[in-house]
């Protein structure tokens, strides 16, 4: 699989969280072997729980699967910039690259805000490439919140 | 209860993570009638996951006992100054007002790095009181990291 199918595959997972009435924000985490090992979406609203993001659903499910403490060696592919609580998430999961889609200029804390992988406070930094089917991402988060207003 | 009655019953939750060789961190959380709803301490190694941090196991806690997304009008007690992923999961919980004791100057980011709440992405920041029986969770860890070392 190259690049643009993981994060057709996490875009897959956003869909999925619109058709039920969450933000459409889906995520997966890939091995080195480039094997999706966990797949995950948004699910503020079934879980009834502010923190259920797709990126710490997806980390919690690769570390259960995996049975170990870090994800070291593997990929997270997230359909938009991660938050503040999500990118601590990512850094403590070390995960080896993170690749998200539409940046998020309200919430993000990657290139915006907070800006965790740069922090000194940051011991795990992942490779990072943002931008990535960012245009299809922001449609579906657009068109989403279009017709709840 | 008092204040120092609260951090008590998150010392001794970190203690209790001490005794099974979990870093000493504790954490409750207390609804507005001033009643614990939720207790947890560090369980990174128990559960193989890094991100299974006290305030984060907390707050899932009572956001599953109380059925609710926010735990609106709650507070979250803590040993230690919660670090960006936790104050990120602490900002969406909507946790009214958070007190911590020892500072963390390596990890924290209340006070230390991302300073999470005075970031204009931060959409929710508690009351927030640092301090509070400081060095006894200071010696708790101190004590904690220097068996073995």
């Amino acid at each position: 699989m190259n690049s643009t199918n993981f994060m057709e595959l996490a875009l897959v997972q956003a869909e999925k969280a619109a058709q039920i009435g969450e933000v459409p924000v889906g995520a997966v985490v890939v091995n080195s072997d480039g094997k999706v090992i966990a797949s995950a979406h948004n699910l503020v609203e079934t879980q009834r729980d502010a923190t259920a993001h797709a990126e710490c659903l997806v980390l919690k499910e690769a570390i259960g699967k995996l049975n170990q403490k870090f994800l070291d060696g593997c990929d997270l592919w997230v359909t938009l910039e991660p938050c503040i609580m999500c990118s601590g998430a990512i850094s403590y999961a070390r995960i080896r690259r993170l690749y998200y889609a539409a940046e998020d200029k309200k919430s993000g804390a990657v290139e915006h805000g907070s800006r965790v992988f740069s922090q000194v406070t940051c011991h795990h930094k992942p490779e990072i490439y943002g931008g990535i089917m960012a245009s299809k991402s922001a449609r579906l988060l657009r068109e989403f919140f279009a017709e709840r207003r």
